[in-house]
């Protein structure tokens, strides 16, 4: 099976309580290929940067398997930036910058390659590049699971609701779902989300874990608790990247697959947070995933 | 096996975005005795009230096999009063009103019979009547457990390290957590207020679930997600309650007992916020408790 995925490469200043560091190599279409790879072979990346970008990174995404045919490098031109301070908490966040540079004219052309993926994960962009990606699938993907975030809730929710209305699966966070919604109890956010497209949802709550929703079923994993947190940056997307990585490798879209594809998800974000940027995505192995993911058991196993 | 608590029986102006109620019987100790009053039939209760209570709440309490003996009633006195707002979200709140009345000169005096429970719950209350209730009795229970909040760090620290030395359990939230081990991480927090005597410590998250640390040995638990929380009052004491019910109900204190103690205990939770104040708790069936246990088994339940 294949990964097809859509989403920002970009810098990132970023500054949390421990320490500062300036263009980080970052952007969700980066951490959730990284945290695909750990899962499948055939992973193809649609994104978009200046000639900034430096080349060891690019081979190491490469060397990661990951199909870089869809990147397309725009001579002249800056990549996308970003910069933020983390609050003491690390759950909350200032943006302090944010320069588009190439995203302001990004029309994604997917390689031919491209156009039968099994499986699309839509990062957060605007919903007009998001419905760009589908409208050249040439066949169904088994699944289409969706980022997307409060801005384009506020710039483009029409846009946005024609997107919802073609994807399988939403993954937000908390507040994002709430504000889509216009309900706080998340359960009922779950309902009226799904009249909007999405079969499936994921409720991302940060340190607080994670929900899934699937009409009546509800799956509930918790983030695993961390004597450190080190740089939250892209633990979502390495949550959606690992999450769909392992859907893409068991080519299985039931409800209980989609419980275990969260607790990969679950687990590759905890990697994530570990180290700043994506370090430490580049060198896993899978024992570590699988003591990783034995952790999650322990943590809340029981039995009545 | 016996249960003795001591804690507050008030009265509670409550205020929700849903609506208001004034003069609802809560406190502590009523939430505690009522939740365990599901799991065993012998528990002694240990507060005082003035001469302002409904004797048909009394009458209540009785009927569920609360031994009351070890209630005070001052005659001509006031009991404790709380008045509190909570936020739109639920999750916050404000104190408009405490009126401490009749607990401003609260001597505990354990009746001959209460002073050698198995188990023993001491509510949130100065560390010092908590301390007292130790000292009367006749031999070490099983197992003690203490609730506190920030306020007692902030005006009474002595007296809460005295305490804490002579307890085996800490039930506490992780904002108060957090405050008592100048730790962020709730991880490194546990450790810490381990060393000051507690061999383990359950750090209640409200909405966001429960976690139980002992040595290196954690258990989550989340709250149940509800479509409509009407009321969260006393659901931090409801979950002690049912915590403490169920040890007392089994005499076990291994880790792998606790952790089942934890799910009931947020079983209990999840019923206390469905209506206002105790109402939810006074006619629960067995089968009411064994299918919201088992939407607890549901919803974390996963297969690797």
């Amino acid at each position: 099976m294949s990964l097809l995925t859509v989403g920002t490469v970009a810098f990132d200043n970023i500054e949390t309580p421990w320490g500062k560091k300036e263009r980080v190599v970052g952007g969700a279409a980066t951490y959730i290929s990284l945290a695909a790879s750990y899962f499948t072979e055939d992973i193809r990346l649609v994104s978009i940067i200046g000639d900034d970008f430096p080349d060891d990174f690019l081979e190491g995404m490469r060397k990661r398997g990951i199909d870089m045919a869809g990147l397309q490098i725009k001579q002249g031109e800056k990549s996308f930036f970003w910069a933020g301070r983390y609050h003491n908490d690390l759950n909350t966040r200032d943006t302090l910058d944010t320069q588009l540079n190439v995203l302001a004219n990004f029309n994604p052309t997917l390689p031919d390659k491209y156009r039968q993926a099994d499986f699309v994960m839509l990062g957060n962009l605007t919903p007009i590049v998001q419905m760009q990606v589908i409208e050249q699938m040439e066949r169904r993907p088994k699944l289409i699971a969706l980022d997307t975030m409060n801005f384009w809730m506020d710039t483009a929710m029409d846009g946005l609701r024609a997107v919802l209305r073609q994807v399988d699966m939403l993954i937000i966070n908390d507040e994002e779902a709430r504000q889509l919604s216009g309900q706080h109890s998340l359960i009922k956010a779950a309902g009226i989300i799904h009249e909007m497209g999405p079969r499936s949802i994921v409720v991302k709550k940060g340190e607080h874990g994670a929900f899934l929703f699937e009409g009546d079923n509800v799956f509930f994993a918790p983030a695993l608790p961390l004597a450190e947190v080190f740089d939250p940056t892209g633990a979502g997307d390495t949550f959606a990247g690992g999450f769909m990585g392992y859907l893409t490798k068991t080519g299985d879209t039931s409800f209980e697959n989609l419980k275990r594809a969260v607790i990969f998800g679950s687990a590759m974000a905890s990697f994530c947070v570990e180290k700043f940027g994506t370090e430490r995505l580049l060198n896993l192995s899978p024992q570590d995933i699988s003591d990783r993911v034995q952790k999650f058991v322990a943590l809340v196993h029981f039995e009545v």
